[in-house]
């Protein structure tokens, strides 16, 4: 079987990472997988929420969203519309806790880490792109801190990397990275989250149409692994460039 | 290892299920998961939202929600608050696709299924107490639209029956069926929704402290095989009893 | 006349108090009226709203609500609405107006009791069963309080019960405790409020068809006495069993 | 006793009812009880509600409202806190009852007509002084109707008219019409809404202290008839002049 | 041309100002332009908005909002909607800024001003009405201020007078002070807002239908200032009488 | 005077129109007015809102945001607050008067061009990038309609070309093209809408500091001229680029 755009089952679409897209921002990344375009951007604050003062540890949080023009038709603004979709809300809350599964927040301090991934252009995996993204606008936040002397411990921040990918059946054939119309057709989509040394953060995996059994599941994740490696190597490859 | 409520690791908590709860609702049931107790009723509305008309497909949705105080200390509800909060919504949808996981929503016709999942008191679990409790509101609603003649098809609406149960790991152990105060401790946590022949339909896992390897997550699995299996036994006795 | 569930004009629905039917509330009730079944919960808090510091009093407050399926057809919940209704709103207030009746805030000290009343199943007279429910259940929290010896006073808290009742003049008749259907064909409609001893907390009469005169007032109010001493007994009853 | 403002306790204060008070809408009182000011404005629509479609009756709804600088100290505008006020609603309510208790909605066909109350100024009262003028604003618009030709039927669309006002016990005796320092402290506080023939449409009676017994809710129940009455003959009044 | 209502071009409509038209406000205008009715309340409080504390330095807010009945069929109200309008947002920085261009902040000191600018009834020109109004309100209020030792400095607040007209091109002529029907028909529209000794704080002009030349925008503004100067004598009268 | 960043009064920062950035959109164009960055995106879509219906007219609207991390420092989202703020609502509506000021609606026929503007970075001018970008994705836009032959007319649908450039007093001198650090210092401050043929959408002058005079205003009008011709020039380059 060949795919839509060309590629074999377990090739990702063409990975771009640039760094310091933004001026303003302590880390900022513009992450492309294929035509998804997502812009990542760190923010550090000093101290923490409320319920979180006194503890000694810092405090990572993202914010997913949108541009009403970044899929095929216009979708509302959820500012418009004055309500946050139950969408949004879900891939915010992941975004952050992939985040939060690689940081030692002690080491960070009572210091907030917002990673907003505001989506400029969708094609499939946008959720994906933005974790892999956020990893680095994070570590260049983290460096900023340390340059700037906000970070009172001289511990690593960063217990590890974090990279996300999408894999899904589509008419029977595992694929690795789906894009928007491979998705569509997906009976079933999983999106796993997994540390640069190959450890799982987050598995999350959906039956679309048929139930999937363990078999299924077990070259899902398969592929999953071969995908969140090459990112890892990508990701690695940008901090160096 | 002896468990907080002096289970063993692969033992469900007392579960009851009790039918007919309500007497307006076309099928509800109060299923209760150890002290987790939760009411699922379910409604039947002709016709379909807009963007389904004219499909002959019908279609299921759920809303979940928590009695302020069905927790150890009391919540605002989100209906003062004026929005609804991001696991709420998560939760809302989880119950969705499950139960459009196990429906032939051809057979169902135009006709739109809600099932409201309301928390009445909370002690871990409550989202997979939801789902399980759901299916049986469901299958109730389906037999309710079959003796009013309401279903134009002779065809069976619900495909198999599901499921859902929590595992985790909690002091390096994989227990299943967490209750609050092990979920709370648990360092992963992993939800899984199956169908009555045992195939998933959703799969849920995450590292809440350090990441987890594959083995772990082996180990989960197959603990919630058991849970589940051990669930649709209970769900086909309620329906006999 | 014989009324539609064969009661007496002046017989009230069988009446269930069920305490403590959570486990986690401070107090709670399960009160059921006939086939309308309200879930009673109080919540104690240290402190008391802003406008309220250093006057050494405490505070009250209750929240009603409607389970989405409590009713004949499903009503959408206030929380998607992202809005509280004016109905939801007027009862709430309601309910808190009748237990500071009884409650003598100088003896709480600068505690906050918030009283929920969430309406599981409707079939008429939801706020006055609420009133009736919610007094068990601040008593419940009350005595909570003191065997935590939250309270620094020896004196009473509680003044006197309060409990209520729903009349109506149905095809020209005078009846107690209206059901739902009985309810939709009242010409006038009153909720009466009164405590332990008999006297008047809140009297609230509506003319939903044509005005009433001054002789079905009175007829009225010398029902719902009758009614709420009967629950007065009642409340009495279910603190002792 | 003599009151704050120098009145007997069965005196009124100063009624002014000012018609046509606006140029564009179909009805318009501005009503003034002491300093209580309220600007009452009828609009006509063409069409009723989706759900009273096709029943050939009529609608009327009303809403209050006070301005952020009616009262003593400013209060923030509900437009601003974005949403509305349990207090707004139940008076909003109120008022639409008291109107819809004098219509003849099959008279008025199918038709909707809305009453405007915004408080300009508030010294207590305000509700009644809105149910008051509303009725002028609401008898001018349906002369409006029936000049334009907009009434199908020729039977009378209103039934009679409605005027209400408020009473309350204040250091044990009962008072007429109580202004804001008053009403501020009553120990019980009665709002009476009553039809031109002195029958009633709404009784609402609030201990604010201590619960009052029977013999004083008799004592208000009159001094409330003797007002209505008076405010009866200044909307007669009001109509001939 | 004679105008609609038979004004010459440059002719403002019959404008009052009416002082203390409120009891409870520190400062309070009712101001006419024709039939559009604004009522202007300025409310003092101690102290700024928290990112102005500690600046020494007062603040001047304002509010514009109408009410639902002023315009010729009703609108809805912003708080029944649960969000306020971009309209309503635009004016009421428009009037606070036109506001804080004649006050002294640090003579205020850190006290803050809101200035609410009801619009009981509309026929062009609302905003310009408002501001003109609003700075007597204002005048008022600093002089209470004085009166009651709430200025710590002794030298003057206001630096200056403010007031604002509409102007626009009307079948190719310039006319000034805007009616509704005008209005609507104007090819150009421009609202200026002019201090007393002459100078602008604002000028907004929008082309409606075709663009406008310079030659246009500088009629339309000899024409604002023959109009404001009027305004300001108005004011000055006013404060005197 | 040298200005911040080395420019002379009359200059403008460097400008990058980039059409076609985005490959869903009918048409869009990454505007550079130096660091402030700008995505503009054009939609079509059939028929336009309900009170336009029939009129054989099109309309064209706009919105505009800013992502959080545009700005120095994080701001929060509207979506998160729920509402829109003021600021928002008045630059959404001034891009979309302005680019109603040079669209011939009959022509358009009865579709609907929405035109998003989400400011990526912000470093002063974000309204007036917008309104410069936003006029070539409509430009492209309509194209796009002509060349999918959904325009019935084949009159031209854009009547001219629209630019806008702030410009401000700054220290006593005219600017061109503020920078945020300018802006802010400002003592005026004007934004300046132009068509191609050099005549005015729309004029807002404010003054920020002390009101500004007759001359003042004239030279600031000036050098808006040279700006806007010259952004002009570069939007028909782009066009034939």
């Amino acid at each position: 079987m060949t795919r839509i755009d060309g590629r074999s089952a377990d090739q990702l679409r063409t990975v771009r990472l640039t760094r310091s897209w933004l001026d303003h921002a302590e880390g900022s990344v513009l992450v492309e997988f294929g035509k998804t375009r997502v812009l990542c951007a760190a923010s550090v604050t000093e101290g923490v929420p409320r319920w979180r003062k006194g503890s000694g540890l810092g405090w990572v949080t993202a914010e997913y969203a949108m541009l009403p023009r970044s899929t095929n038709t216009r979708s509302d603004r959820e500012s418009v519309k004055g309500r946050i979709g139950g969408r949004t809300h879900e891939i915010s809350r992941l975004i952050g806790r992939s985040l939060r599964g690689i940081i030692d927040t002690a080491a960070l301090g009572e210091n907030t880490l917002v990673i907003d991934c505001d989506v400029l252009q969708a094609d499939g995996g946008t959720r994906t792109a933005a974790i892999t993204g956020a990893y680095l606008a994070l570590y260049d936040a983290v460096e900023w801190m340390r340059s700037e002397n906000l970070l009172s411990s001289s511990e690593k921040v960063l217990t590890d990397s974090v990279s996300a990918i999408s894999v899904g059946v589509v008419d029977g054939e595992p694929l690795l990275d789906l894009c928007y119309e491979e998705d569509v057709r997906a009976e079933t989509d999983m999106n796993v989250v997994m540390t640069g040394d190959g450890r799982f953060i987050e598995v999350q995996g959906t039956a679309e149409g048929a139930p999937f059994d363990r078999q299924e599941l077990d070259s899902l994740l398969a592929l999953a692994g071969t995908g969140c490696k090459e990112l890892t190597d990508l990701q690695n490859a940008a901090l160096v460039g």
